[in-house]
């Protein structure tokens, strides 16, 4: 990845991810995100709507199907000055541990939105690159 | 569709479209859109970089495979603001004939942008959708 797109994914507030089910069907949501210059970690910040964070639908695929898709993009009625990076790589969910506790400070330093809320009690996404398209002006 | 979210999906400029291709490695991009009320169309808008816009990542994915799902949200630093649209359904290429002439219409009358484009000599995305959710505040 080069610093230039680097920097692009550092600063975006928001990203989609995608992620694919058993039966080949995508899915795909806005995320809030933080990068460590080497992964993509993603909190599970809602409020579990049925008994376990792990029925969300985008960790059932991950679980089921680890190859996921992130978008980071910047939009403009002016389209030259659209522009997005593309990155695909490996998803999994961690519980606990150093990597988790690391993400949750950065993600908490990034958003202050979340520095009341329990993400250090949930799952987390970790998005490790396997490769970046980027296309635009970044 | 309620015709809030209908609302919500028709004022939106950009929206992420998520393919998936035989291996069920995920895809995803911002695309343009406009949406009749039954349908969201896509034009390939890009110079086509090889011989074909049938190259085009997401083209080859939707003809191997046309389930999509497209997400269209609004992000908000207040994130009691935050919403989004999921739409999942099945995409199909259209090449030429009444639909495709439609949505070019629509398309020019959306994004004046697209009123020195060749959008009419282009492949369209047609997107059904078969399941919409929505989250937050539409």
């Amino acid at each position: 990845m080069t610093s230039r797109v680097k920097f692009f994914v550092r600063s975006a507030r928001v990203a989609h991810l995608a992620t694919t089910d058993r039966n080949g069907q995508p899915h795909v949501i806005p995320i809030c995100f933080v990068f460590d210059g080497k992964a993509l970690y993603s909190p599970i910040d809602e409020k579990p709507k049925k008994s376990s964070p792990l029925k969300l639908k985008r960790i059932k695929n991950i679980r089921a199907n680890p190859r996921v898709a992130v978008v980071i993009d910047h939009y403009d009625e002016n389209w030259k000055r659209l522009a997005y990076a593309l990155i695909t790589g490996r998803a999994t969910i961690l519980f606990r541990g150093q990597q988790h506790k690391k993400a949750v400070l950065l993600l908490r330093q990034k958003y202050p939105q979340y520095r009341r809320m329990a993400i250090h009690d949930r799952p987390m996404i970790r998005i490790t690159p396997a490769r970046v398209t980027s296309w635009g002006k970044l």
